[in-house]
């Protein structure tokens, strides 16, 4: 399992107040105990603040870079902020966190992707409202793949985020994703398919249990990465636990030394 | 979800010493506990005393029976023993586990299903080894829905058991039983699925985690009861987490309930 370690985002409040006192030691701090936990990438998210998007986010990649060799998910809805950090980047293979199917957005970022060789997150989103149904997630997912790899990205560098919504307010989002993921694996060998998790909990008790309930769901029907907090010991026993009940774990191994380094509880 | 208690049998050690005494107290406290709990039918298994079976299994229907009026799901591979408990079950429709495609056993059992008017859990189960691919399991059970249809049960009494076998010697069980869950619930609409949980955990540590992960993914691939232990708080809030998640729970009424009640943990 791919993990994108979500915790330096500005929605946080912590984070928020960091980056208005540009105070770089709570971000690296986070930083440090992601990649402790088994992050694959760090994300980095500085939005929040209008018109100061690119010039935060650039500082985040810089912060972050200090304390951990461990590649960054640069992360923004704004190409222009996205054109101003990844410079930035050192680390080898950036990933783009996100393009959509929206078209000045698409062009730009493609473009980015492209000069910085990047990994790329792709969310099924178009110019009108984001998909609901199983059918129309698949059918952004397959215009963004076709058009994507048609413009030089490879497929194992694409990650698609299906967008699941509260299910508080639309029930039927989880299985309408999980239904997308499955069919996006089954169509596009090769290609990845990724999820935030923490939308689907949005206005419920016990987020965590739902979020780790989704994505343990998620990865049964091919999911194969995560933007999730890799600190949530619950969440990644069960990240380890159904790699295990999918056999991707041979004879346990993984599992049984999660177990033996107190992960799996 | 349908769920049937799992508690009482003796497998268990603690069920073991109290069928060996006879003693009803241990017995019935655990019927208890399980219908608090939220189960739908009481399982009871008197296996392992050689010869004494069908004594047992009888004595166990009478014991349970003076606490609950929960229906009995009536567990013995001796059609022997169904045959002499069966008819001291006094509430309305037990469920008889299991039958198999084996010969004299399919044909006895289905012969007490009839009789009783019994809910019926099939296993995938013929004269050789049990089915181990998605492939093969589907095979059987399509036949046991097949046959078991053609003599009179209806699909709505039918649950059939994939068989999962423990990930530490067959890897590959999980998710071949996922996707044999999946192609017999969109083959045949009206028939349940049914699983027990811990045998895929067998020879692993945190047992529990493993179990309820695999319940969260296969509810997730359709499967609509389990054979389980509703006194395990973590597995119940997993299973209203799943319902929740799969649109199965309008607005999420139950999840948030079950959260007020502090069932979901």
């Amino acid at each position: 399992m791919f993990i994108v370690g979500e915790r330096i985002n500005a929605s946080r409040k912590a984070i928020r107040a960091a980056l208005e006192k540009l105070d770089a030691t709570v971000i690296q701090a986070e930083a440090r105990s992601q990649a402790a936990a088994g992050a694959h990438y760090i994300d980095v998210n500085g939005g929040t603040f209008p018109g100061r998007e690119p010039e935060l986010l650039s500082w985040l990649v810089d912060a972050v870079q200090k304390v951990t060799d461990l590649p960054l998910c640069v992360d923004s809805s704004d190409p222009a902020a996205l054109t101003v950090a990844l410079p930035k980047v050192k680390q080898a293979q950036p990933m783009i966190n996100s393009i959509t199917l929206e078209s000045e957005r698409f062009t730009t970022v493609l473009g980015l992707a492209r000069e910085h060789k990047a990994k790329l997150i792709a969310l099924c989103q178009g110019e009108g409202l984001p998909a609901s149904t199983a059918e129309s997630k698949v059918d952004l997912a397959s215009r963004l793949i076709d058009r994507l790899t048609a413009g030089g990205i490879v497929l194992d560098d694409l990650y698609v985020d299906p967008l699941v919504f509260p299910l508080a307010t639309d029930p039927l989002s989880g299985k309408a994703t999980l239904a997308a993921i499955r069919e996006v694996m089954n169509r596009y060998p090769g290609v990845h398919t990724i999820c935030g998790l923490t939308n689907v909990s949005h206005g419920l008790p016990a987020r965590k249990l739902m979020n780790r309930t989704f994505l343990v769901a998620a990865i049964s029907h091919g999911m194969d990465a995560v933007i999730a907090d890799p600190t949530d010991t619950a969440l990644m026993a069960g990240i380890l636990a159904s790699e295990a009940l999918l056999g991707r774990d041979e004879y346990c191994m993984e599992f049984i030394q999660g177990f033996q380094n107190g992960k799996v509880v």
